[in-house]
């Protein structure tokens, strides 16, 4: 089963593909879509847009997992996060691929097995997990890779509990 | 002219055509789209999205104005508003439709005359300068027309500076 992962951004935003094959978690393709600042938000809204539906029809996902996001501060960034979501959330539900959302706590304890892990031990466990050289970078990517290796486990969890053996 | 208002929200898009003949501002069409609060968010940003683009492509503005919002508590809903923004912003950008923002102190300046008009002070004066017959509602359809209002108003103004006769 495919599995995609998003850290959405305006600027950056990260993306993770994964198969699970068995009880495997196999790196398919990350990295990030890129839009510079200068550009007008609405062009970079287009270009975030198109570039997602690209990825999506290009490595189909089956499902797709994404950060719950908090913000306790930045409410100008919340809003500008929340723009390229929305066009992101668009692009996949267009294609009636399901989206998870999960607390970064959640991906913590997923990826790490302590809920209150550091971005560091987060991002060391996503290069061992799928045996990546070194921790992806920016940031984002790793974060997406975070989430779609919660996402891939739970989707086991949720087979387990339903009976059904992992595809 | 025909300008576009937009008041943007995940429960409802407030939204308002009006078409600036010599200086005269008149009503073309006004309302909003809603979606309801138990349809998942990704289908919601998909009725949005479809929404206004059936509604560019009817009633083809030439330009659009939109409320730069400022969230100063709650950012869950700045959150849910920029999606929400981001999918609008998305169907302006690719019909080329340029988009213009205004604080509400300048939709408050340029409808009101007084940048620290109360809200009720505002629809009053969009249903006397649209001639209607009542406030439109809800708030959102008014805030629409507001800002087009505003937009309507600017233009002129830009274009006196530019010394060119408004169309």
């Amino acid at each position: 089963m495919r599995v995609l992962g998003i850290d959405p951004g305006i600027a950056i935003m990260g993306f993770g593909f994964v198969d699970k094959i068995g009880h495997r978690i196999v790196p398919v393709q990350y990295g990030c879509i890129q839009t510079e600042a200068r550009t007008p938000t609405e062009q970079r809204l287009v270009q975030i847009y198109e570039a997602s539906c690209q990825l999506l029809d290009r490595y189909q996902p089956e499902t797709i997992a994404v950060e719950k996001l908090f913000f306790n501060k930045n409410v100008t960034n919340a809003f500008s996060v929340g723009q390229a979501r929305g066009v992101f959330l668009l692009a996949a539900a267009q294609r009636n691929i399901p989206v998870g959302e999960y607390t970064p706590m959640q991906v913590k304890q997923s990826v790490v097995g302590y809920g209150g892990a550091e971005k560091k031990q987060v991002q060391e466990m996503v290069k061992r997990l799928l045996k990546l050289s070194a921790v992806p970078k920016p940031d984002d990517v790793a974060d997406a890779l975070a989430v779609a290796i919660c996402h891939a486990h739970s989707i086991v969890l949720n087979d387990r509990v339903n009976g059904v053996t992992p595809k």
